[in-house]
Formats: C-alpha cells, structure tokens, sequence
C-alpha cells in the first residue's frame, strides 16, 4: 500500500482540523503522521500529513478543497524518491559528498544529471555513471547561458534543483521559472558574511565559530528563505584556507541535512522563512 | 481568556483527530497549538494540544472520554505556572541557577519551598525569601528521613519536584508516591558513567566531551525516562575538577531545559522514554 | 610557593623560546604550563607561561627586557583573583548570572562593585552583599554621566570592567581609558544582527541558530576583538521572545567562559582579534 | 625548504624547553609552531615542534637524546603526506567519505590500498582507481585470516591502518604488531553504547543524544585512547535505523577529524589516554 504526503498551508479558521480529518476518515485512510502549525503572527496555518490506505487522488484532493478555504495550497505527493538535478562549477567537496551518499543509497531521490559551467567535475561525475553536461558560459550573455541551462534542465523535469556550489548568479527569470525548488548552500552561517569569500571575511573579523547556511534561492542573492544551518568551533590558529577547510565539512552536512528535508516534503515557505513539520 | 493544555495519550486508532477535533469543534473551542505522535512500534498515540475558549472541564473530559478508546490518559490542565519544591543537599550551583532565573521570572513556576538534608544552603535559599527547611537525616533511617521530607513537601502540594543534585537516593515507596513528578539531573551523558563520581570516571576514560542528563526518577537509579541532554568539549589539559566545572554550565543549562518542558506540559512518559510535543 | 603568570608578546625572531627559557631556567624557575603561537601572517609572537619558584618580579622582568627585542609587551601578574567592576542597566539575567556563580564560588575574581545607570538592580545586588551604586544618566550629559562612572569605578581601581548588559554607548576617551579592561556581552552571533533588538532581527530574517559573542570593548560599537562566542538551534516556533529567552542561556555562558579566560590572563589582543592560550 | 615534526615525550625536569630550544637554535632552525604539556598527575611532558631550516636528522636527534633524560621518546617525521591503508567489510558510508575526500584532496595521505573481508566494497573502491584485495575469512581460522591481511598490509608498509567499519576483531597479536598505528572509529559516544549494536542500545535508552567515537586500537575492544567525538541531537520520533543515519554523519566526521590530527602527527598516546597538541 502506497504512503502519500499531504501538505496544506491556509489561513487559519476555526475547525480546520476536524473539517481535514474528517474528509480524511471518510475516506477510510489512515494517519501515518501528523504535524500541524499556526503561525500565531500571520495566522497561516500549515499541515503535513502521511496517509495511507487506498488513495484516489483526484477525489480526495477535491473533497479537501469543498472543506478548505479559498486560496489554500494543497499539496499530495506520493512517498517516494523525487527526480533531482545538480549544478556544479569547479569545486568538489559539495557535489563529490552528494554523490557519494548517492551511491551508498543515503538519499531518497534519484540524481538524474549534474550540470556545469567548466569541465573540472566530469570525471567524479562520470565515475557514478551519471550523466554529465558541460555548458560554458564563455561568450554567451548571462541570458544566453541560462536558456541553455535551463532547456537542459526541463529535460529532466526535476522536482528539486540542488546548487552544489554552482558560482553562477541567477537571473530573476531563472529564479522565478524555478521557485521553491531550488536549493542552495551558503558558505557562511548567514546573514553574516553575505557574498564573496565568506571564510576570508571570518578570518579577518576573527570570529570563533563559522557556520554554513542552506536556503531556498530567491531573487535576492545569498536572502531567501533558510532551511538549516550548523557551526563548527574555529580559533586564533586557523589560517582562512583551515576555515575554509573546516568549513567545508559543514557545509556538507548542511546541505546534506537541508536536502533531506526537502526530499521529504518537510518545508513549508512562509514568507521569507521556513516552517519545518 | 483562559488557555488550557490538553494532553491525550491512548492506542492509536484509525479516526482519533477527527474524534477529537469533532469534540473541541462542538465545544466552540480554538486549537492554538496541536502536536501527535504515533509511536511506530507501539501503537501509541499521544496529542498535546493547546485550546482556548470557553473550556467547561467537566463536560469536555467527559465528551472526549467518549470519543475515546477505554484506559486513554487525558489530563487537562490551564496553562499556568506550576507549584514546585526543590530538593538539595550542599552544592550550591545548580540550586542557584533555578533560584537566581526564578528571581529573574524565567522560570513559570512558584517555588513554594526548598527541602535540605544539611543546613549548607539555607542562606542562599533565605536570599531569595523561599521558606528553607532542613530535614537532617542524621540518626534516621531511611524510611524516617523520608516520611518526614515527604509530610514536608505535601504540605505544599507541588506539582512538580526537583532534585538540585539531591544527593540521596530515594526508596521504591517515594518514587512511586511521587511518579511522574519528580525531576533529576545526573551529572554525565547518560548511559555513561552511571553511578558516583562520574566526572572523575569521564577523566579517567580520557573522553573528548562531557554531558548532563535531565530524567525522571524512577526505582532504577539514574535509569529513568530521559528528557534532555546536552553536552561540552574538553581536552586532555582538564583535570577532573575542571571537567567537573565545565559539566556545572551544562548541568543547569540541561536542567533548566527539561523543567521549562515540565512546566509547559510538553512531556509524556511512555515506558522507559520521553515523548515530547 | 606562589605562581605567576607571564605573558609575552613581540615580533618573532631565531631563538626567542630558546632566551626566554634560558632566562627562566638561570632564575631556577619551574615552568608549570606553557603555550607559545605565532601568527604566520604578521609574525607577531605570543607567550603565555605559568612559573613556579622564587620570582623577583623586577629582575626577572629586567632580564628578559634584555633578552627580547625592543617593544616587546611582557606582563608578569601573580596567579591570583583579580578585582572587578560591573556594569549594568535593568537587566537582570547575566547580572544574576554573574552574582550567584560568584556566591557558589565559581569566579576566580573579587567583584567589588556593581553601578548601574538605574535602580532596578539594587535589591538583587545587595542580596549578595555586594556594593551598589546607581548613578543615573538623567539630566547629565554623556561626558558628565562618564565621568561620574569613571571616578566610581576608579574608586576600586579594577583590572577588569564586565558590561553585563549595560545598556548605554560608550565615548572614545572612556573606551581608551580602560582600553583592553572592559569585557562585553553582545546577544547575538557577531557578525549578524549588529545594532539593536538582535533577536527581532534573527526572527525576522527567520534564522534556524541564534548566538552571543562577547568581546572586548573598542571604539567601534559591535566591532572589538571576539573572545567567545556560542549558538543555540531555534526553529519557526519561536516567537522573537522566545528566541531572546533562549539566547539568554547563550549569553551567560558565553559571558561566564569569556570572563573566565579573562581572569585567567589567556587573552592577548592582536590587532583587532583575539589569540587565546 | 622541508617542515619537519618533532614530538617528544619524556618525564618533566627543569630546563627541559631550554635545552631543546638550545639545540634547535644551535643547528639553526626556526621553530615554526611550538606547543608543550606537562600531565600535572603524572609529571609526563609533550612538545610538538615544527620547524624549518637545513635539518640534518641524525646529528639533530643524536643531540636532542643528549639533553633529554634517559628513556625519552623522540620521533621526526618531514612535514609530508602519511602512507595508509584502509580496512573495511560490507558498509560503504565511511569507506565512501574517506575516498571522496581522499579524490577532492582533502586529506593530507596517499591512500595505498583498501583491504576487505568481502567483495561488496570492490567497485566502489575501483572507481577511484585504489588497489582493492578481498581477504574472505571463509573457511579460515581468525589467525590464518590476520596473517594474510598483514601480510598485504605490510607489503605497503603504511605508517596508519584505518578500520573504516571492520567488523572483525582484532588479535591481541595483530594489535600489537601494530600498535599505535591503527584508528577505529565506533558508532557511539563511548563509554555509551558499548559492543553490538550501538545505534539499538541507543534507542531502547531514549537518549536524546547520540555520537561517534574515534579512537586508537587496543586490546580491550572499544577501550582505546580516544581521539575525538562528537555528538548530534535525536528525540522521540526517530526509529533506530533513523537514529543509525543521523549517527552515519557523525561517524564521517569524527573519524575524518581524528585522521587529519594523525596525518598531522598531533595525537600523543599517554597511558589509556591521548594528548593533542
């Protein structure tokens, strides 16, 4: 028997949970899990629900929409691996941490290509039999390159989008033709050190813990909505490259920790922020 | 308005948020907060809900026992502070981090009175005008001292008591008295280092982080239901007295954790663990 | 037999561990504990040593003058508590904090005093038997309210001042008076959040960790050399308040670690960083 | 110019930095990075010395054993990568970390070979072109299986052997042989959770902390020196296997941070205990 997840976000009322539940028991399905939140500043409310039993999406989905208010976002995705495609530039730690999980079947999705502006990463990718695409930048227009990209991309038709250290600036369009499915991870615990060479900033300001931060990407660099961050403990000793390093071992938990989310449908954007059930 | 935090712990069964959420509906009453858990291996349901309205107790415990299956545990209680009584014996750092956060009104809680087997703390306890009662267990047996530090603490019908490194251990006929009341720190990261001394066994261990362990008291000591833990670095250049004085931050920043939970009515007891919504 | 402590900073050169223990070694000194760095970029040097034996302070500070290169900064304090001043406003946490870790003996310093720009503090303070002075900003100018302080706290001539929350911005010439004495602590995890009501901003830009950082006090508000910092995780449920709460915890250990590694001489300041031994 | 390491260890005495300094400054070497320790318990002493210049090995250490006492150990390694030899079984999340690492340069070794008692491991392993040799225990004493694996250890004399998850135990014979070249890393925060099943023990505790332990080998199963830990957060709602994924990334950091203090020649082994400088 198939788990589906459901997520509904709306303005709260008065009754929402029983109106829910009960399309859900009239409906002989089981409620594997459950997590509700009110925001109790702009009253939204949101739900995450794994059902089981026979599900007949389009009857159901319909049924919860006669009993949710106008406007609401339903959401009912079957339990299972979703279509991912990763961008890369040069760096491998990030790309080279997710492939490896990958391949030692730690991820519940199903990479169906990596995308990169250079040819550096082909190797690694190829070596887990994933298809690998370089498309340079050199002598196209920003527009130009994303068109490429992005024609690339809708081959796959992914759920998610993850940036895997993909150094490239989005276009509004691109940002706009994607949003809520792509993933980033910033080498800085944000909002400090927003933009270039954040562990070089770190190091002159001398801080004692650095951090990396996993966001949805917005329109506005390095400002959308943050999914996780960690730290790590550094001190006077650490040269910036040794942040860097140090670093670097966040940001993959970060990302590896921020994609899980998302791969199991936990996040809700609210706003600027994220709501996690 | 009045809140009231409901709390439902029961076998799961196939439309129990309906039946509940139908009942709290019918009851005119707004669901501020709600939170589930299904245990995956046992089957049991627990439900924490916030509500607020016009809450006639009587009747709504009585329509959810209903609703409900037989043998359900449902409290309710309005979301107020708690009475509580601490018990100490001579260290002095934990029992003045409560009291000094108490003085500060972070605590959301009455500390009606502190309990003492020793005369040590009764001029920090006086500091703060809470009544000091010293119990000397000197020349008593065990079942004396704690008949007459019982007829003591229910004097003041505390809902809560905790033990501010309380450092005797409790008989059989106390703890199940007091069951599901009593609250403990134990000075390591339990499982390790059960029993006396546990910082000079971390040091001998030569261990790389040190831990404090919030729980219930139950007959096996320090094997009760866990609620927080939280933990500290340390290096080869501690001795176990520096370890021990690094686990002291630890110690009050875990206990005050776990009783913030307590106070909020956010814990449930299921066997030998915590559930926490 | 009396410890002291010696710290040493200078530019590195061939041979300087090699003369200062020689120096240490003809004076028949035991050297109990040692660090040495230096920073690979600036070639600054820094020393920080515990000796044991029969120091004769103006010798032996004379004869390693001698031995190291014009400008070095040596400083020789016996290994003891040192004499403290305390600055706060209205806040009573870190302030407590500070007073019942000092009641149960955990602060290697002799508090002498607490002024306060108002009177709310008065009744906690003097619970501790501790000096209290309230010298109020109303009608004075920021000169002539500084000054006022300034000759307060010279009344107790400390070798360190703890700003526990205090709450008003201070002058150039204050700042350079106790240049390298006053200890803060800012609530937030500095870089991020500079300037007012930090946890407002943190859940504002909807941040999954929060932190404290305390410094030392320059010119530039926010901006003087970090000592310690640490976070705490926070999720979408916390209103602004309960962030703030939570960073509570954050800032007393944060405050009490620095404060600590302050009273025990491990602190140099290095342009605008710290180098901790 | 070649960095060379210098570690000692040998009973304190006076004068002992001055007498290694005055060889150092004798031959003309610059001390690079330089830190000590003395075991107040024990009285034992750790120096750590990096330095530079034109090291001429024999004669340097010839007149290092001149002025130190008698039975001291001296070792001097170039500051260069450490040849290594990997062991592992059937699991592919640690094996896999070290090679995607070990690919995008992350770790200061020359990965030799990989050796395994089953075959799973091989493609994995010859993705990143590495030497792999299944050694099957089948039909073999545990005695004849360890002379065989040594023997193909030794063929490439490696300078550290890292049980990336062998599930095998080790003779005293074989750690012997070996002796403080050999890093484990256990899947739990020791002392906790020790033997079988960790992740499980774990989880019928109800801890709310779970970690990872990297230590040397030793006789005692799971009671070597310890290197480093670390912990990560679990709470009521993960399953054992959830709680053995989220300790997966746990183990991966752990036991790469424990590898780079080696690849460093930063861990001293003093009694059951280890020493980091």
């Amino acid at each position: 028997m198939q788990e589906y997840i459901l997520k509904i976000s709306t303005k709260d009322a008065k009754g929402l949970i029983y109106n829910i539940s009960k399309v859900l028991f009239a409906n002989n399905l089981n409620i594997e899990q459950n997590a509700e939140y009110v925001d109790p500043e702009t009253k939204e409310f949101f739900m995450r629900t794994i059902i089981s039993g026979k599900v007949m999406q389009t009857i159901l989905l319909k049924e919860l929409k006669e009993v949710l208010p106008l406007g609401s976002n339903i959401t009912l995705n079957q339990n299972k691996r979703k279509d991912v495609v990763l961008l890369a530039t040069k760096e491998s730690h990030v790309l080279g941490d997710l492939l490896i999980r990958y391949s030692s079947n730690e991820l519940n999705a199903n990479i169906k290509a990596v995308i990169a502006n250079h040819e550096d990463l082909r190797s690694l990718v190829e070596k887990f039999d994933i298809p690998f695409f370089c498309i340079s930048a050199t002598n196209l227009t920003k527009e130009e390159h994303e068109k490429l990209v992005s024609q690339k991309i809708d081959e796959f038709n992914p759920e998610l989008i993850v940036l895997a250290k993909y150094m490239r600036i989005l276009s509004s369009s691109f940002v706009e033709k994607y949003c809520g499915k792509v993933l980033n991870i910033h080498h800085s615990f944000l909002p400090a050190f927003i933009g270039a060479n954040p562990y070089k900033q770190a190091f002159e300001r001398g801080v004692k813990i650095i951090g990396a931060t996993a966001h949805y990407v917005t329109n506005d660099l390095d400002e959308g909505p943050i999914i996780y961050q960690d730290v790590v403990r550094v001190d006077h000793s650490y040269s910036w490259e040794e942040m860097r390093n140090a670093g670097r071992n966040v940001e993959k938990v970060v990302l590896s920790n921020a994609f899980e989310l998302l791969l199991n449908d936990k996040v809700f954007i609210h706003r600027n922020k994220t709501v996690i059930l």
